[in-house]
């Protein structure tokens, strides 16, 4: 049983200060993220993360209304950050770059709790969890593939229509496709066949 | 409960002849395809398939161990077939043809079957059902993409690498990525941005 709010503190409560707000927020979804890790997605409780956190069900409540907006919100904060695009002076150079990071954030420990969560859940909860992949790695990386291409325009290395959203899709496409379907586990040579194969001379002025 | 071979025939049994081999074997598939429409995945058992087809059970598992394998086998039996490339004179054209051809094979009364029972299942099981997508959708496409593409090298249309794996791959690559990331139904106007603004400068020499 876990302490309420509203029920005389537990000795653990104690030792902890009255937190709110972000910091609060942080530590629940910090417990979150353990739990999966020790118990998984159908062993994680409300109540479970409530108790890891050092407080009471109903702060988890307020703010998250169900186990599936906090798994994803908890999972969302902790997938690596994809600020800034790599700018080596070459497209194709880049274009690795970005790859191989998108690989090291599916296969961080996050990205690996994402999937161990996907295969646990339901198929209608894992839908849920594919806006998670969706905002938080494909959205950012398309926008810094954009950003690498554009600047390829701009040296006059690319087509003057490179930015288009089709071609900006291929390599999350690819990604996602190859994994799926052919079980690649994408090596560095891999990324290579994929630039020197596709994205390169389809990017070719 | 349903008649077993063993016991004296069900009224409803003597109507039917005896049957056997691939006649047998087409009747439990049909059965099982009428089932999924009308009681979906979790409501098909083998028992309600034998009822149907007018067999008994054992006759079901005899050939399939599982309700899985069965109902991936009907769905498998009852895809359009992808006989014979289109041969329209040029690569644009018969890609768009293609496209047209998997577009009609997703929204199929089986392809429609498919993805519902992808939706109704969980998701260890589901992964079987990848796998009928894989072979009876994906793979034969790409075999007449590369039978496409190679025909437009010989007419020194395409590049002369452009039946590559990564290069054939772009096609069922985008189609999955946009209908389950982005949530395109893939109208003409898309297949068309997707072949001039990707296929065919990716394919030009």
């Amino acid at each position: 049983m876990v302490a309420s709010r509203w029920t005389a503190a537990a000795p653990a409560r104690t030792a902890a200060p009255r937190r709110r707000g972000a910091v609060l927020e942080q530590a629940i979804l910090d417990a979150a993220l353990e739990q999966l890790g020790t118990v998984g997605w159908s062993g994680l409780t409300m109540e479970g993360v409530a108790a890891a956190a050092q407080t009471g069900k109903a702060a988890v409540y307020r703010r998250w209304p169900s186990k599936v907006d906090l798994v994803a919100d908890a999972l969302r904060a902790a997938l690596p950050s994809f600020e800034g695009a790599p700018d080596l002076g070459g497209v194709r150079e880049d274009l690795l770059a970005l790859c191989a990071r998108m690989r090291a954030a599916m296969y961080s420990r996050t990205g690996f709790a994402l999937r161990s969560v996907l295969h646990e859940c339901d198929t209608a909860t894992a839908e849920r969890f594919h806006d998670v992949i969706f905002r938080g790695l494909i959205e950012p990386s398309v926008k810094l593939i954009k950003e690498v291409v554009h600047r390829g325009i701009e040296r006059g290395e690319v087509r003057s229509d490179g930015t288009a959203d089709y071609v900006c899709d291929v390599i999350p496409a690819m990604l996602m496709y190859r994994s799926k379907v052919c079980g690649s586990e994408w090596r560095d040579e891999d990324f290579e066949a994929l630039i020197d194969q596709v994205m390169v001379p389809l990017l070719r002025p």
